[in-house]
């Protein structure tokens, strides 16, 4: 299985700060800016441009080129401007979403016409039926396969890991968007039920992310991280405003899928790009002779003077519970194929050996069920995904009811016609066929979303109800004066919008289909049902998206539920670790090498002293490490080497015992290289934790190597040829007492970037503040603090066991909703008091000796509780 | 002028830190919760209820009543759920609407039947056209006036305020909540160019204010501070939503309108809540037989097939354009309305002491001059808001054709017919008329917003641009096969759009056009005009709610504008305040009184000690005078005393001396006690600010019981008997010399509550990840600290005077973009580096003697710079 290598492929995220990171990048940044601001504004560093143009236009047109160069410096100056860049990447993604469309819209109009040639043959129809849509989706999958795999699936997971403020690699790159662009395009082009609307959320957004390095060519200012994620947070409601043009829905869709807090300042620049994109969209379609005019893409024609009638609305009120469950079933049903995919051995060796097949054999079988001629004549097999969606909201009404029977099908109507059986059979074995087809075909590993095929199952549903309304209430419902019948496209609108909000937990799906309709009379019917699905689906499963995000192990917060009342009463010092390791500012490197090996933290808390614990900042775990090796460096062993060189000169010893030394040295160096490729962890896990009280003399060697190899690509450790002279003139015995002595020093916290304001929490503080604060500052961990001192931390892994914890019911973490505060109210308000207390004592008795010294102190306490 | 007074009434808030609060408050509150939760799970602590009720009801229907307490118990647990809480709030808000809206149109249709009663005589005609608002006017101007003054006006900017977690004092109470209700009822049936949007957000929040109060009697959870927030946020939502029968332009509306950051969970409890009261706004609609299902509340009914041609669009954005520079004059004109009333100091007069003759007098010009047989045949004065609407958003055109020469003004149409003149001078006059109308009937101290007059006039705007493309190409531009002409109501419904969404600086606008008039096939051409309106808006000035907030003086945070790169490169370093005063750890008492002197900052920074100066906390004002406070109080020195007594019992002097000190103690004491009924700065005033070099024995006193009288509040004051007796034993000069005594103790933190985290910003921070920081927190100041030590301090005016100094162009506080790292890169990293160094320096000579004792030090240090 792709998805799975996909998952471990994901696994190397690392997390950016978006809070109190130390900006040594940013200094750097601010000076390049500079520099180009110099560039841009005052005229004295680009002297030579005009004076160089003048000398060789010195023919006609100087002046005209004089002017062109205005113009183009003034476009330049003007390529910063956010609404250059919001209106660029609108028309780039109107283009790419009408271009795919037109391509796919090709493939579908190939199949149909290979299809309709071959109608002598059955078999031949089916073999072309069949084949056709298989090569295209293996192609898909080989092709992204090949050249970029991020670009499987979705997209609107990692999108909403990445607006988390998460790094994840290689999801924004060029390759990426080339494959997703052509994955997705032959994905659909095979009439599979998959979607559009997730990956052009992707696509959006490695849109912006290229446009805005290309922009960042011309100058302007396109480097800030801050910035990068409001573009992002546009760009996903350019992804699906282009791709439904709809604007509207199209912002509210991206908030309610990707953010958890939004900016209300985002929220323009995404209505900007996203009703321009959508504008040029509909734009094209008119300009290629396909509209008359801008209007909407499932136009409906529904009746306005009466759209439905009060007594309708339990009806609605029905589709809209039954979505509920249906959607939560759907995430359900492709959680459990993914897992069960994975679980099975035998199938996954086999299907991993020859990727390909997997997706080819869903193919076929899809394709088979639907057959036009065999099975697919019970479920409008012939239809696509466009098309059936356009029969859903016709306007009228399918059922032969007793007056009219003098109905027609008309054109593509047709093909839920059929003769041995009626609609509502037709129907249903849609749904079903459908349902289970979806599910299965958004797990195939190729560029696809659910949104679309969900919005069908969805749509059809709802025409399904209206349907039977129309057939039990053949004269409508309403007796009073004028004979209303019922609309079962309305009911279609209802179903498509509560399934899709169902499955995707969101409320903006009612948007979407009035932009999608360009019909808003069904309003009320239709917040209702999604409010219902909502709820209903909500309370059952994950979102889809959600799901996905846990599947793939993906860094995530839950959402605390509405209604969760114990959520305001567990606090912080319920979840958090008491028990962590820190860094003091007096500490020996002895200390962080033990800190190193006891702790996994990214981040370690730099304290004053072990005593105090007042919290100075946070240190990165690779500032430790890459402190420690400068430390034991063949750099400053060669210094020190010389220094005694120099102060006692008459230690000369025979050159010919140094020049065998190198080559052992070097040779033991050797191996411990290559560790370098591979990321930090498996290194770090050969290291044996040895206790820190009996530290040997091998294995603290070993150790001094084991963080050289892992550390020595963060120093420069080209040695130099004088390097290679002085640093052989120690044995091993020698460079290992020389590390023991430097081990025993006092770090030098100097050289390291400290994070000098990391986030602090107080033990009071409640589990939903917290949960809103890591939300809404996009933390990783934060440390908990009383009075300055450090006393515990929380990292987002606690938060979600302690959420989840609750929620579930089952790995319960935290204490019960009550015992927080049973106890708490007097003893923590004592506790604290008694700490400050002793601060103040402390203060008080400054310069009194103290039991142990400071170092002596850190030392035990350092590695305590390993 | 009732603004001016209220404004000051306004200033009375309180800021609530939404952040690292010290939460003694929330044990107690658990507690109180533990005993609830308690009494309502087990059934322990409830054993009587059931037993006494079987008791009594041995008669015939005791399961029954069991079966009923068992509802009843079942329901009380159920009241604490959210959704309750919101379908409670939904239905109350609804309800309230639709009175409102029938006692409105009452009031309405009162006034048009004594107009047409009357029509034999004009004088008499007049008499009561003009009377009739009048009287409702100073009504509803007077009522308010005396029951709740803060019910007056729109309310959004009040809201937008609250969910900042500003504390406003009576503005959401029962009494203004009345007030409201009533004072908005009379002045929008008076007929006046009121709207009903803008205090119909506050009315939700004061209603869900007052539901949740209610609903805690029955238990639940309804005094968190976080929850309460959430649900005011839904609450204005439901406010937009049942005024307009608009759930989703509500939701959006109210986003824009109250937020900067916006949760998305609570997004959905407002979708939840202002469906179900549209829902019933609509419902009741419908059973009071004024329509016959659920629709719009202005339906429209252009053609669907062909909404608008392509060719339109520039006429669509000429609307849009115009409407940014008409929006951005409306709320121009209102502020200057508001200034000169308020500057005009011989107006004023005469107008405070009369307070009710402003409305009137408005309301008597606006009147007269929409006397319909007079100036009001030119400007439909006729017309109530509802129709003029309803008739600008008609299907038909106005203007005469060529062709369609037979067409015939129908019913109220014929309003906007002038037999001398045409359709484009009354639209014209109407708009300019109303223009100015609208703009200075929402200053009049009434309940009212402003968002339906600018609607209209929007709506007036968009129908003359219609009607005149409509003169200019009669068959319409379109001329390939059919005929498709201009509908004029489309561009009315733009221009409705355009301009409200212009004046209150949102998109969803939009939204809420299309959920009006129940058609969305004008979506693009809304949504450009309305994009295009913003842009201009924007540039100009303020929202009007902005406006008011600026008029009023609340406290805001302005909205960092697009493209406004400099904002990146502006760090905390530029702006914030460097010279804070602040608290040690081991600081004497003399100089918590110093530095009470010395600043007005609301929160003290507690560092351990000046050299060090590391961060421990924050500490309230109100606070360190409480521990100054309690050190100076006469228990304590009666306490001295009495150890005194006990220890040296020869000293007993004689009664009368002591006696005679009693009266002149508390007649001194006695002129103190009522200016404890006055707020702080006052009383802080009064106080001179003497140097602290040289502190007279005078001053100290003064200083002394000036600051028992401004604390005494704090500490329990109530003297006993025996403390009478004891208390006497000290003269004036033993007194003084006590306190001086006290004053150089030092000082015992340990009973003051201490923000233990307080928020921390490092210098590097940009200004606008620093504003993110303050609008996502809510923050109202940050301390800036390097590596623990303490460098700075950022409130939210520094803050506010770096964005709107760089955004106007004066009042430049901060330094040029390039100023901050022209010079800073190298040397501000070097900084953190010298600051780390000294910090481990310091650490490393430990031991060593200090040239100064620490509590020398920090009394020089602390008034430094003063």
């Amino acid at each position: 299985m792709a998805s799975e290598s996909e998952a471990q492929r994901a696994l190397q995220y690392e997390q950016t700060l978006m809070y109190g990171r130390y900006t040594q990048d940013l200094g750097t940044f601010a000076k390049d800016e500079a520099a180009r601001l110099r560039l841009q504004e005052g005229d004295t560093p680009r002297p030579r441009r005009p004076s160089e143009l003048l000398e060789y236009s010195q023919g006609r047109c100087a002046p005209c080129r004089v002017c062109a160069l205005q113009c183009q410096r003034f476009l330049i100056s003007k390529v910063g401007e956010d609404w250059v860049f919001l209106i660029l990447l609108g028309l780039v993604m109107a283009l790419v979403s009408w271009a795919m469309d037109f391509a796919i819209a090709t493939c579908l109009q190939a199949q149909k016409w290979m299809y309709g040639g071959l109608d002598t043959n059955v078999l031949l129809q089916y073999m072309a039926w069949v084949t056709y849509p298989t090569v295209l989706i293996t192609f898909s999958a080989g092709f992204t396969q090949i050249l970029a795999p991020q670009a499987v699936g979705s997209g609107i997971p990692e999108m909403k890991t990445i607006l988390r403020g998460v790094v994840l690699k290689e999801y924004l790159t060029l390759k990426t968007f080339v494959a997703k662009v052509i994955g997705l395009t032959c994905a659909l082009g095979s009439g599979m039920p998959l979607g559009k609307e997730g990956p052009f959320v992707h696509i959006a957004s490695m849109c912006a992310a290229l446009l805005s390095r290309f922009l960042s060519l011309f100058g302007g200012f396109y480097e800030n991280e801050a910035r990068n994620i409001e573009m992002l947070a546009a760009a996903c409601a350019v992804g699906v405003g282009c791709c439904f043009a709809a604007p509207i829905g199209g912002v509210l869709f991206s908030i309610e899928v990707t953010s958890t807090f939004f900016a209300v300042r985002n929220y323009w620049r995404g209505f900007f790009a996203a009703t321009f994109s959508a504008f040029i969209f509909r734009v094209l379609a008119v300009w290629n002779k396909d509209e008359e005019t801008i209007t909407a893409l499932f136009k409906t024609r529904f009746r306005l003077d009466f759209p439905f009638d009060l007594q309708e609305l339990p009806a609605f009120a029905v589709i809209g519970i039954a979505s509920g469950f249906g959607g939560a079933l759907f995430v359900f049903l492709n959680r459990k194929i993914v897992q069960f995919m994975r679980r099975q051995k035998t199938i996954n060796r086999f299907l991993m050996k020859k990727r390909l097949l997997f997706p080819a054999l869903v193919t076929l079988i899809i394709s088979t069920l639907t057959f036009p001629p065999g099975f697919g004549q019970f479920m409008a097999g012939q239809l696509t995904q466009k098309d059936t969606l356009v029969t859903l909201f016709d306007n009228q009404t399918w059922a032969k009811q007793g007056i009219n029977d003098e109905y027609e099908y008309l054109g593509i109507l047709e093909a839920w016609r059929h003769p041995r059986s009626n609609v509502f059979v037709t129907l249903v074995v849609f749904i079903v066929m459908k349902f289970w087809m979806s599910a299965l075909a958004t797990t195939i590993p190729v560029p696809c979303g659910a949104f679309m095929p969900v919005f069908v199952i969805g749509a059809a549903f709802g025409r399904l109800v209206g349907e039977s309304m129309a057939a039990w209430f053949p004269d409508g419902i309403h007796t009073d004066s004028n004979i209303y019948r019922i609309v079962p496209g309305g009911y279609a609108v209802v179903g498509a919008a509560a399934l899709s909000g169902a499955v995707t937990h969101t409320v903006s799906t009612a948007v979407i289909v009035f932009e999608l309709t360009g019909q808003i009379s069904h309003i009320l019917p239709v917040m209702i049902a999604v409010i219902l699905a909502n709820a209903v689906a909500q309370s059952l499963q994950p979102s889809l998206y959600d799901s996905i995000i846990r599947i793939k192990k993906l860094p995530y917060l839950p959402e605390l539920g509405w209604g969760h009342h114990e959520k305001y009463n567990v606090r912080v010092e319920d979840i958090m670790v008491r028990d962590i390791r820190y860094v003091t500012l007096n500490c020996k490197y002895r200390d962080l090498q033990q800190v190193l090996h006891s702790t996994k933290m990214k981040n370690l808390p730099l304290v004053e002293s072990a005593e105090s614990m007042i919290l100075l900042g946070s240190i990165e775990r690779t500032q430790v490490g890459a402190l420690l090796s400068s430390q034991l460096s063949p750099q400053r062993r060669l210094m020190t080497l010389r220094h005694k060189v120099l102060s006692e000169d008459g230690h000369r010893l025979s050159d010919s015992s140094i020049r065998f030394q190198i080559s052992t040295e070097t040779s033991s160096g050797t191996p411990a290289r290559p560790a370098l490729r591979k990321p930090l962890k498996p290194a770090l896990k050969r290291v044996p934790s040895s206790p820190p009280d009996s530290p040997p003399a091998g294995s603290t060697d070993h150790t001094g190597i084991a963080l050289k190899s892992l550390f020595c690509a963060n120093a420069a450790t080209e040695p130099t040829e004088e390097e290679m002279i002085l640093g052989d003139k120690m044995t091993p015995a020698e460079i290992l007492e020389w590390e023991e002595q430097q081990l025993d020093q006092v770090v030098d916290f100097s050289s390291a970037k400290i994070d000098p304001a990391p986030f602090q929490l107080v033990e009071h503080t409640s589990l939903h503040k917290t949960h809103t604060i890591f939300s809404l500052l996009g933390l990783d961990h934060a440390f908990v603090t009383s009075i300055g001192r450090l006393v515990g931390m929380v990292s987002l892994k606690e938060l979600r066991k302690a959420i989840e914890g609750s929620l579930t019911g089952k790995g319960v973490k935290v204490r019960p909703p009550l015992a927080s505060f049973r106890d708490s109210t007097a003893s923590t308000t004592e506790a604290d008091t008694t700490a400050l207390r002793q601060l103040w004592d402390r203060h008080q008795h400054h310069h009194m000796p103290r039991e142990a010294s400071p170092g002596g102190d850190d030392d035990d306490d350092t590695p305590k509780g390993e």
